[in-house]
């Protein structure tokens, strides 16, 4: 830290991302990746947007503002397009959280909402899930707060669904709530729908994980257009051409390939309950997932040690230190290959503890 | 706006990109953007990092950031890769400036700084430049302020000596002094050289220029490890994986090519002289520019005039209605069949005047 350093940043301490091997040799279940390349539209569109990078972008990402709104059912001015959804959540704290709106959100949940927090010297309350990791709605009722709920929630997997989310709509009606559907695609219910009913109601996604473009850094929000405005005069005094224009492209070429995406969610989605029936068998308790990760615990190895045995084996998966959760390992979903190598090495270890 | 935008942004004006037309059929001289694409190997590299799009984008920028230390003669943690170098900017107006310690910048230069003091609720001053729009060098002494100086400024193209620089650093010992060098490349003298002599010095570039790559988004920020330690902070508490992987495989492609780099920069003096020696004979005032864009104005055309006379042609340069420089326009400087149509454009306007 230099000396320089803002008062206010001094006690911050960051994001601390997924491991990203450099060597690649591990099968990484760590960060929530798709298994799948994106298609090859997208990567064609991406090398020809390659070709012409001296030109600046176009900030209004008009032709996939377009192209979204249609795939979404909304209207173009009903979406912002980011730079990774991690941007719209960083803009909808700059928004619609400050010294007199703390911001809330749940005790387990992504962990970037605390730092988004700090970063813009927001306060915030943290809402305890229940005993099995799932949230009472009637904890957000009226909190006097910008809620922030991830839905399905990370790293538990477990979603609400669209009623519930209605319910903490209708409770704050003075408050903005931000429903962070990151996962939404592998079996939850969108509140996108509700946009048009609730002016209260911002609704994020991310191509990084259904779409296969954690590489490219693509996000959004969708929210009535007054939201949409605030968020773009946020967006216009940070950094107006923020998605570049090789993402842009990808992104409108994964738009073209929607059937492919949604038979790769279906692979995914079987993936998920064939080692989750595989895990229950050797004695893991293993939440519900709505997404492409699951979240196991096994009454007689420690979380820790799975973590560190299957990492030595060449697999990652990610685990947290947090108490709460640290009996428990998030594992990403992937191809069928990749999830019996990681159930084979989990095997091995629980063997060698008998 | 919604009625949820909080108060610290109701009076925010962001800032005004130049027109992106889409249509593509004028000849583009109003965002400075580089008249030759990104380096073959450049494109090679992008394209190839769009078929593993799926996995997140090393945060570290490990490959890129060497590549770059060994470039300009530093170390790898005396840099800080960002999203294009107005990202670099945001965080340095996050980290350095807050309520006890003010921005200041000169009344004309990048558009960008009192948005971003506006948009971090940090309160600044500006700096008059002198009437010939040089800076004057005394004006930046013991300002109690961080210091933000476009070298060479924008949009009058001036530079100041690197010696200059040095007296406002030592004026300065105990506030971060930014030396934006966006243009540097044309024809100024870098402050690169001086991180190791000074810990309050942070120089930011870009590789949207001189390198071609304004649709890729690419900057970064030069300064002692202290200071990067802190702008690492502020990046991983906002958008770790900031910089997605085809704009990295690209930036790569680049740094292998900076012959060619170097003599695509010598062409565009050249036809920065040719188009400055043809405007002057015409009866412009024209800047001493060490940039790649012009900056000058007629005694008997208005600047406004003009401008819409050569969008009229199909010529788009850039115009701004603050009124000290309303007179002027900043024409990039582009390939010399470029400035022929431009030139000719302006010729044609200046005979229908008399």
């Amino acid at each position: 830290m230099s000396r320089f350093f803002s008062p206010k940043y001094r006690e911050l301490t960051p994001y601390t991302p997924g491991e990203q091997p450099k060597e690649m040799q591990y099968i990484k279940l760590n960060t929530n990746e798709s298994p799948f390349p994106p298609s090859e539209r997208a990567i064609e569109e991406a090398a020809r947007a390659a070709k012409r990078l001296q030109l600046y972008p176009d900030p209004e990402c008009r032709e996939l503002n377009a192209s979204l709104a249609k795939v979404l059912g909304v209207l173009p001015d009903e979406i912002l397009l980011t730079n990774g959804s991690d941007e719209i959540l960083n803009f909808a704290f700059m928004a619609y959280c400050d010294e007199n709106t703390p911001a809330a959100f749940a005790d387990i949940t992504y962990g970037f909402y605390p730092v988004f927090a700090r970063l813009n010297c927001v306060p915030y309350t943290t809402v305890p899930l229940k005993e099995d990791f799932s949230i009472a709605v009637e904890d957000y009722f009226g909190l006097g707060s910008t809620i922030f709920i991830a839905n399905p929630n990370a790293p538990t997997g477990l979603a609400l669904t669209r009623s519930d989310i209605e319910r903490i709509l209708q409770a704050n009606p003075d408050h903005v709530v931000v429903v962070d559907e990151a996962y939404v695609d592998f079996g939850a219910e969108s509140c996108v729908p509700l946009i048009h009913k609730y002016d209260n109601l911002l609704v994020t996604q991310t191509f990084s994980k259904s779409r296969s473009m954690a590489g490219a850094r693509l996000g959004f929000g969708v929210g009535c257009r007054e939201l949409i405005a605030d968020l773009n005069t946020v967006k216009y005094s940070t950094n107006p051409y923020n998605i570049n224009s090789m993402t842009m492209a990808a992104g409108l070429g994964m738009l073209a390939d929607e059937e492919q995406t949604k038979s790769r969610i279906k692979t995914i989605v079987e993936n998920r309950a064939f080692t989750k029936a595989a895990l229950e068998e050797m004695g893991f308790t293993v939440t519900d997932s709505r997404t492409n990760f699951l979240f196991a615990k096994h009454p007689n190895v420690d979380g820790e040690a799975l973590y560190l045995g299957l990492k030595e084996r060449g697999i990652l998966v990610r685990h947290f230190s947090t108490p709460s959760i640290k009996d428990y390992n998030r594992i990403t979903v992937g191809t069928r290959e990749q999830m019996q190598a990681f159930l084979d090495g989990v095997r091995k270890i629980l063997e060698e503890q008998t």
